[in-house]
């Protein structure tokens, strides 16, 4: 209760930025390269991060830029750019995104609809200015939340005996929409490596525990027997290799003795909607660099 | 992505139960009379706890009892157990709460939907096994997600000069009613003395700092000036003394010199849903005992 | 810095008390005659916890009693309440612990001296009233911090070929004080079969990860390589099963892309010491009881 | 308990480094302008950091270059750089840090042990690479420890009637040290206006709470009245204005109603000497700008 109104007030279109992140062996020079091609067009750097890794000898950066201090469009600061980076022997690991694409996201669901409701409620409330194309359930229990919200929703059941089958019905459904992002929030199928492939870098996982710990089924089941006093959750990506993808974020929440498995679940799914909601952003504006099975998060 | 299915189980129907909660000066046996009394009628006690404040020479107790377990219903309970908090010293300091009522909640809201679209949520998802009976805005701008989950909304607007005939109306929108809890879910007005006084120990609202700092209006831009490297929520009883009410809860987030006042109030978001989801938890489970201006929670 | 002094002052004498801990199957009534048993001695309860583990069916309690509100000493009390206990069919799951007996502890430590330092602090700022009764080392290195604290330190090196005979002597060492806790802060062995059964519910052990992540050697290192976005450390009760002990309290510390495994070997050093210190306490309070591998944390 | 060894290892020496700080109003062009001066001159940038404040309009970076990648020393570096700075309109805000050089602390105690006992441990493990040059302390009670760690101790009285002159004496023994960081670790006077000018931003205190909540003295006490469910600690740089300095660090710890203030006392210990000690470091590191009352850390 407050007299106040600093959130109430209607946010403002945000700045057109083009955002360049890139990757390559370490060595003298690199920042002052990509800062002076920058500079020379006029470009204004609004975000700047770096990183050397010292173990594996790698460098990392991401700038965002103004695209209004820049006097070309985003195809020619890519051609440009391509010159820059071939220079530093990055011929591939670069990429430049435009904030005025806005990104396209669809979301795999189950029955539980804690990460569902979360995401629909930041998307509706102009938090996450996201386009969700649309929810797939392999269940039909989250359609009429999704639909409340203008969203489609596809119900593709997944028999025990023939999941190819509905996998490649999701992966139609999915890649119309070429998204940003694929995220399984909370989708309890496990994705099949050729999916994990088609979608490498772009399927987005939470997982109800703090990884390494209790991989794969029932982990606060796993939890409670072992006896933690903290339970957590892991947004990883997705890889062929079951909960094992780079980590992009965790967090964790305190339980106790008296803590029961249902108490645990619910006390976890606070921590995987939010986990899961800030690794989304992040992954959406491209924070996340990816190098062997680690990130670096700018 | 998990091949299990903990949480995609059918809830069971949660047990039926008696919830004692009592106060009384501190002095030797009030353990047990209590549970003597318990005991001979054959309540199991399914969760006890007890507090003995060393300051102000006050004991505190909350008792679960199993409804079945006990051959009377709880009417019979409270004409038997007033018995007791008498021999006690305890007149009126004492409730027995039964499960099988089910909580009558309430919310008032502005036009920031972040805590509503979570309650909703955790109220459609069933995890939050509450009945919604209205939610009352001064705004019109979450009138359609309210209706979507089923809930009717009421738009009370306030003008400026004149609010008394305003929070008048809200009164009896509420009243009507007879909510176990009034929440204040980021309602930006002040309640006036006599609603605080007629709500007394039943408003519960979310301030969006980590009280006592940033009393008042616009907490993140006072955070922000301030400098500050965590923000926090309170979850807390309205009073009449303006965000000085007795705690039930709080927690709070990192930021750091990058995030704006733009992005902590978007970071702080998460604590404020989860902080107030929390604390309304506690209190619709008679976990919350308030004792001059502090509470036990049990 | 401030003017005032809230914790310059000399602190009081603790009071005498007398700490029951009991543990039995469920059943009605419990509470009620162990209280009864209390209140008729005049034992009045300073602090009283209870837990009834649904999923195990066992009941736990701890209380503690002021000395002085008693007409027996401890041993009376101990020989009275034996025939509760078996009344209640716990025959020797209890014990009655007095706290005007002081605690013995043995510290066994290698090079690494943070939780040394932090635990010897402790003890000489009157924080953790205990008394130190020795600390051994396999390496000479800690010596002298321990000597000047007024502590007597034994060196034990462990040859790798044959190190029976260091953990023989190890046991004399440590068995002539019969101590409450042996404390393995920072110790770099792994204690043979023996030891651990001759010290089983004695044994305090700092795992310097987020157990049941990377148990064994170097989890730090495990940890950069998986790329997790938090570190941990576990105290746990030693059990012949390496790191699998019941756990007496986690926590963790926010690492990220920038930090080596340098950097989170130094971070998470104040998450160990920190831990240990708090799990110690506990058990020294007698607040953790075991039930099979998990802890009730009272 | 653990058979490897990632701790245990000798330390390598730290790599020479020279850590550039700056800040200018924001423009096109800085970075590349320290970059291409790093770069034309073979300085190899290990560590870089970038943040322009948008409300300020103000840029800051941070930048750590190794020392054998230039073919001059630190005096010919701050030349040139001047250089660079002065054609950025960035006369004086600028510092180039030599890590050959080892940073000088002088520690001011009063009664309470902990932060001493705790950045003694720190430098004596290594863990924390600098000279303690003194500890000076209104009380005798921390001589012992100090003096056991080969560091002299200076007991300066302050009698409550004349303060000055003990001031004065603190002045003299510090200044003769020039060192980097005057450290106030939990010492319980509060300095006058012009030692708070003379040791500008190389003052750092720990505040036992979570400024700006509990200003002054006993917090604690206050924290308890008040019924919050966190108390922390605050790092700070010492100002005139008590308690009000730019905040470099911040913490908390959960208390519950159970906790007394002598708990709180001690649980917030804990926070307290880590958050000092992170703060510190941060500090020697040259890692903490200041912009009017608030600071970036990198």
């Amino acid at each position: 209760m407050t007299a106040g109104g600093e959130n109430a007030s209607v946010p403002e279109l945000p700045e057109h930025r083009y955002v360049i992140t890139f990757g390559c062996p370490d060595r003298t020079g690199i920042i002052a390269r990509i800062s002076s091609f920058l500079a020379e067009a006029g470009g204004l750097i609004v975000e700047a991060a770096y990183h050397s890794d010292l173990d594996s000898g790698w460098f990392f950066t991401r700038q965002e830029v103004r695209a209004d201090s820049l006097p070309f469009d985003v195809e020619e600061l890519r051609a440009r750019f391509a010159g820059v980076a071939r220079s530093l022997g990055a011929e591939s690991d670069w990429r430049i995104d435009d904030t005025a694409e806005r990104r396209r996201v669809v979301l795999l669901v189950s029955k539980e609809g804690h990460c569902l409701y979360d995401l629909l409620g930041r998307v509706a409330s102009g938090e996450l200015d996201v386009d969700v194309r649309a929810v797939i359930g392999n269940h039909e229990v989250l359609g009429d939340i999704t639909r409340a919200h203008g969203i489609p929703f596809h119900h593709v059941p997944f028999p025990r005996e023939d999941k190819a089958e509905a996998f490649g019905q999701v992966r139609k459904l999915v890649d119309e929409h070429d998204p940003h992002a694929v995220v399984l929030a909370r989708f309890m199928q496990i994705l099949p490596p050729e999916l994990c492939e088609a979608w490498a870098g772009r399927a987005v996982n939470i997982h109800h525990s703090f990884l390494p710990s209790f991989v794969g089924a029932r982990p606060y089941h796993q939890a409670h027997t072992r006896g933690v006093k903290l339970v957590g959750a892991t947004c990883h990506y997705v890889t062929a290799d079951l909960d094992a993808g780079p980590i992009i974020e965790q967090d964790v929440m305190r339980v106790d003795h008296a803590d029961s498995v249902a108490d645990m679940v619910r006390k976890g799914r606070d921590v995987e909607k939010v986990t899961l909601a800030r690794g989304l952003r992040w992954h959406l504006e491209s924070r996340v660099l990816v190098h062997g099975n680690r990130t670096v998060v700018f």
